[in-house]
């Protein structure tokens, strides 16, 4: 086959020439992308070519400008929020995803209680991972679906809050990611960033702080492909006038202990009371420090970090979760009573067959057993067991005795918990030797190009 | 990104690994392909799946195994005619589609004048080239939309008949080719093949005569990948047991003069009463000889057109001309009336701007200019002007005057006008100099290997 000619600038845009231009490997116009953006949304090109679109750019890839382009066009096919009457500098921070991320719930109100306003506008559980908004509706009565004025009134009282997608901001993004989602282009790195990016962007924020995940946990399974993703992300960013910073962080175990939606938040609460898992809080204290120093209330990343401790020490950014839980409905007392939470019916040990040290995890099956337990969604229309989940006791490096406990699962149906079991089991590589080499939590800092204080 | 793991054949077919498996390059089953053809058939799977996976096989390519699977289950996705009761030889034509390209309305009322049956399935117009049924329709009163017992009634009486494709006939083709025309996977050779052959083979014909079209006006801009289609649907065609032939032919430019819907209709009228252009009668002949070969009604190639040229000399093939019209309920009198085809409201002259030769032209142009002026469509949905059209004053070779006229337009619509009229101009290159070499109109013939005469 050769190429179709190519429309030159004068001709109207149509449509089936802006595929057949992509299919044939050329670089489509911002007038182009906008094109095909805004009539989607409008209802005015039909799924079906924007699903051959979508494939012929998976396949044949899309340049950094259009992907630029994509996420500007992404942005404004519906209202970018107005934060300006809040004086304060409005920071946001994104996780691709992993198994047991529960940092939004601590790095928000830390970042809060310094002064930023964190205006965070999150997703559902999809494939292994957890949902932010799954996690945080385990909080009895909590409420996620606020309008947008609620949303800033609670952002003006407390400085954070954390909601879902509205049609009123990128809608652009919902539709194609539900296109995406039964087309096999999930995996393309540009509409990965163009999804991300608009919704954030159309946030209203200054700055973005971005956690692009790694590892057997991560949808990025290999490093180069999150770097990669990592550099698109902050290149856009950039590229709109917004300060951005991607971490490259490891998702080759879970992160903390507890991996499910009510056991999530208890750990929460722990670390917001200086009392959680060390690689978390470590995660927490640098994702704030970046958004602290984005957010120009840190001259370098060590100071954010110091007042990052402060704000956990000083119990303020505690303060702030619970002034949110309760600005958005939730029972706050879950905090000092964490039995308020939902409580699965049944605990099980999963014992170590072996004696050695824990080699390595394959992390997706956790995430994944965590979802046969009904702790996720398997399809887009099941609805989430918030009580059950995994206690984590044995991670990559521990040593552990035959017979010792490697997790608990907390569950509501034997067979399921039988499912979850085997998956556990198997995750599990267990050796005579401790790893020979354990990498940083915090692989690499992505960053424009200008030299950054450390 | 790393690939998603291929599902082993125990495990029911799911659409969504269909479409992975060939985004990421493999070989799909008869199994796999049956699945998405039936399933689709059955409106069982969305329009957006199969656009991913059509846009999906047309980058990744679709081995020769693939196509004759998907041949297979397209022409059985339906039910296939038997036409025994006639006793004649059953003999079809099929162009992979150009610019002007009129030929079929000439071909099979000779072949019919001659004795044989020529059962023509035909479609619309896909891309820039014009629709053998949007021509027809251009006669008032035609109906293209024959029950199939209709169809045998006319073609008992009239030796050949034109319809469109039936839901009983192929049906999945019918589906797929509409796709395939507005999502920019129309010039992939296996779906190409698999629509054409599964269509041919379900008319219950003996043989079939298939031109294939090459040059800037084609699907197949190259000669070689013109070549590679022929002779993908000869095997095809062959390996089902039909005679199957392929004459490769030009379209670096338009036959004939007339491009559009009414305006063709009318040359069709002038060369079956030994009037038309040359070139439109010279590949008339050709085609129509290599059916009456093919259908055991002439020894040779030769004989065949002194037969083909003497049921134009002596009226016969214009009689089976107009038979056929009225038997669809046309009105014949436009072969003598040709104003009582629609006419457009507006003429206007392109003029050279330049003089010269007509070095070359840029023939899709030509038919995407008739498409703007409203004569084929650009979504699936939209209707066709029967009216306008372009008649072609200056064409290869040919000496050109500045002022003088390279085309005129027949239009409705001023905005529809001037946008063709900068893709006409366009299209000419004009040169000091007469083109070096003309290549011949049929520039191959593709049978199986064994010799034929000439």
């Amino acid at each position: 086959m050769n190429h179709a000619s190519v429309p030159t600038a004068s001709d109207p845009i149509r449509t089936i020439d802006v595929i057949r231009k992509k299919r044939d490997g050329f670089e489509l116009s911002p007038a182009e992308i906008d094109h095909v953006i805004s009539k989607y949304t409008s209802d005015d090109i039909p799924d079906y070519q924007v699903s051959a679109l979508l494939m012929a750019g998976f396949l044949r890839g899309f340049t950094r400008a259009e992907t630029v382009a994509l996420t500007n066009s992404m942005l404004h096919s519906g209202d970018v929020l107005d934060l300006s009457g809040l004086s304060a500098k409005k920071v946001d921070k994104h996780s691709t995803g992993g198994v047991g991320d529960k940092t939004s719930f601590i790095v928000a109100p830390i970042a809060a209680a310094a002064g930023l306003v964190v205006p965070m506008i999150s997703g559902r559980g999809l494939g292994h991972t957890g949902g932010t908004l799954d996690k945080l509706q385990a909080i009895p009565g909590l409420r996620v679906n606020l309008s947008l004025a609620e949303f800033q009134r609670v952002l003006e009282k407390c400085g954070c809050a954390i909601i879902g997608q509205t049609q009123q901001l990128a809608p652009a993004d919902r539709k194609i990611y539900a296109m995406r989602d039964v087309t096999a282009t999930v995996e393309s790195p540009a509409l990965i960033c163009a999804s991300i990016m608009s919704k954030k962007l159309a946030e209203g924020i200054d700055a973005l702080v971005l956690d692009v995940k790694t590892g057997s946990g991560a949808f990025m399974k290999k490093e180069e492909d999150a770097i990669a993703l990592a550099e698109l992300m902050v290149d856009t960013g950039e590229g709109v006038g917004k300060k951005t910073v991607a971490l490259i962080t490891d998702m080759d175990q879970p992160l903390g202990h507890a991996v499910g939606n009510a056991v999530e938040i208890e750990e929460v609460s722990s670390v917001l009371q200086g009392r959680g898992p060390h690689d978390l809080l470590e995660l927490c204290l640098e994702l704030a420090a970046q958004m602290l120093y984005l957010g120009d209330h840190a001259a370098s990343i060590s100071e954010g970090k110091s007042i990052a401790k402060e704000m956990i020490g000083s119990g303020k950014a505690l303060e702030r979760f619970r002034a949110m839980v309760q600005a958005q409905g939730g029972n706050a007392a879950i905090i000092e009573h964490p039995e308020k939470l939902p409580k699965a019916r049944h605990r099980a040990v999963i014992s170590s067959s072996a004696n050695g040290f824990v080699q390595a995890m394959q992390c997706e099956r956790i995430g994944s057993a965590c979802v046969v337990l009904g702790g996720g969604r398997e399809r887009k229309e099941d609805s989430v067991d918030h009580s059950v989940g995994i206690i984590v006791h044995k991670k990559v490096g521990d040593r552990v005795a035959t017979g010792e406990p490697l997790c608990d699962i907390l569950y509501n149906s034997e067979e399921r918990a039988e499912g979850a079991r085997r998956m556990i089991e198997r995750s599990y590589q267990i050796s005579d030797v401790p790893p020979r080499s354990q990498r940083p939590l915090v692989r690499r800092i992505i960053s424009k190009s200008d030299a950054r204080p450390n």
